[in-house]
């Protein structure tokens, strides 16, 4: 099997997950991540990021693309959660295993800064609107459509937690789904 | 009955309002807003608020601490949906209907600006995280109160958007409590 070889965009996310690690958010540079992505420039590094937080969020249109892709290609019968279910399969099947430490770095870097957590819910924010509105497009009522949306997100971010522990060996997918069920078995409960 | 006097806080809020509404958010200085609140200076508005931004966002502690008293509140026997019905009945009571006017300013400013769109949905993660915490502390499972909490943070947004319609007549109690009664009917069709 090829090795995987990052493109320049990729080499720039790992070298500021590695920098915000080691030394922390606050303390790097644009132009240290260029350098450290392989002596690139920081004018290289503002032709993929607006600034230093977006390198962490990269991954939100794209994202959200894949979540709203999916619900728009599930079966006519499928009901808002069946729907809401491929797409965090599709989601989750672009989260290979062997990146799950990156996983872990993404989510310690976010976890110590105030900034980044205010960002990082803006992101999750983000995802719920796109699948809402792509159930929207399939005809599910409104609220429908963003409860389904929002028991989704959840779940796959209790998922991605669960994912990222180093000491986690289950696939993102199969932990998205279990927590899906969960979160479906939650709802019953209400009152 | 007696004239409301709005005390400095709320000078200041209602200043900035004004302000951010006439010239704009990015426009608009602290040294302006601390003038228009009444001849007071700068320093006296960095003694109530942190910065520009978090005088729209005054209320999230107290908005929390109001969700989480009434949750704790609640009577043993209550389902957790009825605990948060209780707790955005004691939130709702506390925006009168004389200051509709203020909740449609504030609409406006944040939705035309993303970094207070920003904070927005963090502002909204927090009151969702403290009634979801309180619904714990009841002994809900962590699942079911992190649900019944999007639920009810869900249903006061939508109704605190209705209500800050200046063409509503309706009461943001009434509006909470239809809300929440049609995502609660909503959850029943997810599949």
């Amino acid at each position: 099997m090829a090795r995987w070889e990052p493109n320049t965009r990729e080499r720039l996310v790992l070298a500021a997950l590695d920098l915000f690690t080691d030394q922390g958010y606050d303390a790097t540079t644009v132009s240290e991540i260029a350098e450290r992505a392989g002596g690139l420039t920081k004018m290289t590094f503002f032709r993929y990021f607006a600034d230093k937080r977006e390198v962490l969020f990269a991954g939100q249109e794209i994202h959200s693309r894949i979540l709203a892709d999916a619900v728009a290609a599930a079966p006519d019968q499928a009901t808002p959660l069946q729907a809401v279910a491929a797409a965090l399969d599709a989601l989750a099947a672009t989260f290979a295993d062997d990146r799950r430490d990156l996983g872990a770095k993404l989510r310690a870097v976010i976890a110590g800064n105030s900034e980044l957590r205010e960002r990082a819910t803006f992101k999750r924010a983000g995802l719920t609107a796109a699948m809402t509105a792509a159930l929207e497009k399939r005809g599910v009522p409104d609220m429908t459509a963003s409860l389904a949306a929002e028991l989704g997100v959840g779940a796959f971010y209790r998922a991605f937690d669960q994912w990222a522990d180093p000491a986690s060996e289950q696939t993102l997918t199969y932990l998205t789904r279990r927590a899906l069920g969960e979160l479906r078995a939650a709802a019953a409960t209400l009152g």
